[in-house]
Formats: structure tokens, C-alpha cells, sequence
């Protein structure tokens, strides 16, 4: 939420010589995206997202992450493209850090969605595992258990100041993962942060995926599960079961879920929880008042977290099993 | 340089509905702009800037600004058009607060501004102080000298805090200003903010001026003297002959200044200085860590006020006298 490097002028005409785009028009630093600082990019080539990779996203990383939309975009979902150098490569250098130019994607995040927005992007997020199986390279998901226990280590001393009793409640979460987390289901090429905020519309109709900088191969059903926790609950925190029921629809509309996928998500659901509770309640506990990093309060996911916890049949989301 | 209000997408798209410019295609906060909420709007009528008036600005001066920019994107002056509503009126209300819509310009600011940038946006400063001549609104400029005055009462007692030495210079500069500042020179509707991010180029070409937020009735000398300070000094703080010679012929090629602002340009220099030393300082002392508004490091303009202090003819900033 942030620009965390400007660029200059002379740099930016020079960057934009290794690209066949045309010439520079405009450049603006805009408020958007979770780790990195992005610019919007007018050229005479049209409307750009250029991205600069900031400190929190490993280099190493990056050709998976562009790799993938290279991919994603070819097989027909609508997801940004990274526009190819000169020389063949996706990734460049501009202000001493890495940098990529993207396309820029029309359509606005839905701050209220609907139960059709939910059922769109069901069907999107199925339409990105499956035409994502074929993609050759793999990353593990660095916030999967293991990831999680690493963040409760940091925060666990301090969890109650921010909600009395919370370090009990999530010792036995950790308890119960440790002891059913689902090793065997169908997994691949998941977008693990499908958050309303990275998906745009342009009326009813879902224009784009944006955001893959934490894309990894993991579970498709704890994507799905991601999605519930992000899209089906009121601002009071209540579960929306008509949204629910839209969203896995939407989904089973182009990849029907394994009885044991629809078995597992209470859990994974619950998994998910924890993990944006426990992100929002490191960096709430350890960035510093004032730093330009957006620290998101970890309250609303410790709701999402009880709600999972008591939930016993993935019936309760609005699915049949 | 932040959006400090979100905006969700249905009521923008009821905003929207006030004007003629199409459907929305997307809106990005974007991180420019003095002490507003910016948003670049893409709608199927092309690129516009959604404005959401915070705070800092007083919505009865709104009038005054957007009708200048109207009045002299009319006398062509590449400056952002409002966009009139059906309703006729160039203002209205979203999320709370007073919010326009204005053409989106094309072009980059100058990092690194060079000679023929500042022949340029002299050239358009005297363009803008022709073109302003009969615009019928007036505002009075809230910082001239009784406005500094505030804002050093204000400051004073921790000016050597940030300075040694400093309240006791600034009391110095007060009493010359008292004694000597003009009074009966041209006078008419002046930028008041000419600052390189306020200029944009396509190549070396000037492609527009922005921001009209500080716009108000003062002498043109004085907004002169502030672009010799905002353009012409090096990031050693040295001032630069080659592009003061430049502003100047620039600024004289379309209105030639009379020998009494000639004479007073080292002392309106000096106020203008002073100007922007004070504001920093003020916000310096006054904002918290970590609020969203941008803080800027008095000290710049504590060494363009030493500058100014030594100057004892314009002839020193290359032009004849």
C-alpha cells in the first residue's frame, strides 16, 4: 500500500528501452499491491503495471511468479502478462532492484462483493488450478504449517495483548492441524492470497486475477478455503451462507471437488484462518507505528479462526457432501 | 502523497452517474498530489483524475481552483480540465467530502530538471500569469507575509532544535521583509506551488502544469522567485547560473518584467524562501511520526534562505538589470 522507491525519470527511459512498448507518457505511483512498489505506466503502447521488487519478495522467486502468469495468460485466464524484454527475459533491474513490466488489467476490487462476484470467482479460482497443471516449475508454500509454526514462535509471547487468551486457543489449533492436516489430496498451482483486493470486475463480470506474489504449489481446496474465509463474511463477521453456497458452486461449475477434499475443509478452512490471523498478528506485533508497510489488525481473522473451529461438515458452507 | 479515503466502487459508479464520461473501467489511488485523496480513473471516455478534497483544503476556495484551471485550459494552458457534471456544476460529493474530476495530462516530472526544462516552465509561468489576467475570482494568498508570521509564532521556540542559530536569522529575515516588501508591483493570479513535480514533460517537451491548490492573487515576481528556488539549485544546494539564466529568459520571452520586480526579486526570493522553510519547519514539529502526510526536511530550504540572504541584485541570478 505503498511506494517504497521512486524512479527517476532517466532511469525509467532507459528501463523502457529494453522493451518494445513505445515511449514513456506518464508514471504514477499507485496505492496498490502487498510488497512491492508499482507504478502505472502510460506508454504509447498503452496502459502498463511496472513493478519493483522490494526486500520482503526473494529474487529467486520471481521466475515462478511471472513464469506462471506467462502461463496462466496463454491458456485463456485473465491475469496480467509480463511484457518480454528485448532479450528475452521477463525480469530487469531499475533503482538498484529488480523489475518487471506487466499489462495492465481494466476493472475495479469489489469493497462489497456479491454472491455473483462469489460465484465468479469460484469459477475463476478453478479455472487458474486447472490451467495451471501443466505449468513446469514448482515453489513449496513457504506459509504452509511449518511457515505458520515459525510466525506463532515470533508472536505466541505476546498474543494475549492483543486478545486475552489467544495463545491457548491457537496451541490447540496447532494441536489439531498437527494431528489431521490432509497430506494426500489434489494439490498444484494454487494463488494463495485470492483476497477480493486481487480481483477485479468490470460490472458483474470478472475482468481479472492480479497478484501472484504468493503463488506456490499447495492444496486446490485450501485455495478454495482462502477463498471462504475472504469473500463470504459480512463486515459483522457473519458467514454468508448464500454466498457460500455461490462460491462452491462456482467452483464445481468447472472442477467438482473429491469427497475427501469436501471432508477436509473445515480443516483447511480452519488452517487458512490461522494462517492470515497469525501474518496480520506478527507484523501488528513487530512493524513499527508509522513504517509504510500496512499492518492489517489480526481481530477480523481471529473471528474467522473461532467461526472454523466449530465447524463440523463442510455441509454448514453450503455444499453437498 | 498518500490516498488518505478509500472510495468503494458502488458509490463511485453513483458519482459517475452525475457525468458524461462513460462506464468506470478501473480507478487506482495514486501517490502524487499535495493534501488530497488522488485516484487515476479509467473510464471508457479515457484516463481522468478523481480528486477527494481532504481536510487541509478549504472547500470554499474550490470554486477559485477548479474555475482557474477551467479558465485557463480555455486560454491554452495545458492544465487539467474539470469536467463539468450534468448537473452544470464542476463539484460534488463522494465518501464524505468535496470530490471533482479533471483530465488526466499525460507526461513525467523532472527528477532531474536541466536548462531547457527550466526555459520551459519559465516560458509556461509567464503563459499562465497572462492567461490569468481576466479570470473575474480572487483569493488572497493565505501564506504571504502574515501568514509566515503564524507560522513561525508557532515554530519559533524549537526553530534550534532543527537549526542552532535559527530563530535568531529568521527574526532577521522578518525585519527586512517588514521594512522592504513590495507592495505595487504587477500583481495577478499566481501558481503560488510551481515545483518540478508539478510540471510534466513528454521528452523536453512541456505537457502540462498541476495542481492549482495553493493558486491565489499575489505579484507574478514572487511566483517567479519561487521557481528560482524550486528549479535552479543543485542537490548540493548550489545554485545553478546556467538554469536561472534559463528560467528567466524563459519567464521574459513572453512578459518582460519591469525593472522595480527585476529590483526586487533577491528580497521576494528570500520571502519565498522563507515561505517554504517555514511550512516544513512548522510541519516538522507538528506532524507525529508515521501520520500519513508527507513530511519534508526543513533543511533545504534553511540553505536557500542563506543563499538568498547574500544575493544584493537579480543580476546574480542571470539577468540584466
Amino acid at each position: 500500500m505503498a511506494v517504497y522507491t521512486d524512479v527517476s525519470e532517466g532511469d525509467l527511459e532507459a528501463f523502457l528501452g529494453e522493451y518494445e512498448i513505445g515511449s514513456l507518457l506518464s508514471y504514477k505511483g499507485i496505492a496498490e499491491g502487498s510488497e512491492n512498489s508499482n507504478f502505472l505506466l502510460h506508454t504509447s503502447g498503452g496502459a502498463h503495471i511496472l513493478t519493483l521488487y522490494e526486500k520482503r519478495v526473494e529474487a529467486s522467486d520471481l521466475p515462478f511468479f511471472l513464469g506462471l502468469m506467462q502461463h496462466l495468460a496463454e491458456r485463456g485466464i485473465n491475469c496480467p502478462l509480463p511484457v518480454v524484454r528485448r532479450d528475452g527475459q521477463l525480469i530487469g533491474r531499475l533503482a538498484g532492484r529488480p523489475a518487471a513490466i506487466i499489462t495492465f488489467l481494466e476493472g475495479v476490487w469489489m469493497r462489497r462483493p456479491n454472491a455473483n462476484h462469489c460465484r465468479e470467482v469460484g469459477r475463476a479460482l478453478a479455472s487458474l488450478h486447472v490451467a495451471g497443471r501443466d505449468f513446469p516449475l514448482t515453489r513449496p508454500n513457504a506459509l504452509s504449517v511449518a511457515g505458520w509454526r515459525k510466525l506463532w514462535e515470533a508472536s505466541r509471547e505476546r498474543a494475549d495483548e492483543v486478545e486475552p487468551g489467544l495463545a491457548t486457543e491457537v496451541d490447540a489449533d496447532f494441536a489439531e492441524i498437527d494431528r489431521n492436516w490432509p497430506a494426500d489430496l489434489p494439490a498444484g498451482v494454487i494463488h494463495a492470497d485470492l483476497f477480493p483486493d486481487n480481483v477485479f470486475f468490470i460490472g458483474e463480470k470478472l475482468s481479472g486475477l492480479i497478484d501472484f506474489y504468493f503463488a506456490c504449489n499447495d492444496l486446490y481446496a485450501y485455495d478454495l478455503a482462502t477463498c471462504l474465509n475472504a469473500w463470504c463474511f459480512e463486515k459483522d463477521h457473519a458467514f454468508n451462507l448464500t454466498k457460500g453456497i455461490a462460491l462452491l458452486a462456482g467452483y464445481q461449475s468447472v472442477r467438482p471437488l473429491e469427497p475427501a477434499e469436501k471432508a477436509a475443509l473445515p480443516l483447511l478452512a480452519r488452517g487458512s484462518a490461522l494462517r492470515f490471523m497469525l501474518t496480520r498478528l506478527y507484523d501488528w506485533l513487530t512493524i513499527p507505528d508509522g513504517a509504510l508497510v500496512q499492518k492489517r489488525d489480526p481481530h477480523e481473522y481471529i473471528r474467522r479462526l473461532r467461526f472454523q473451529r466449530r465447524v463440523t461438515s463442510a455441509r454448514e458452507y453450503g455444499i453437498d457432501v
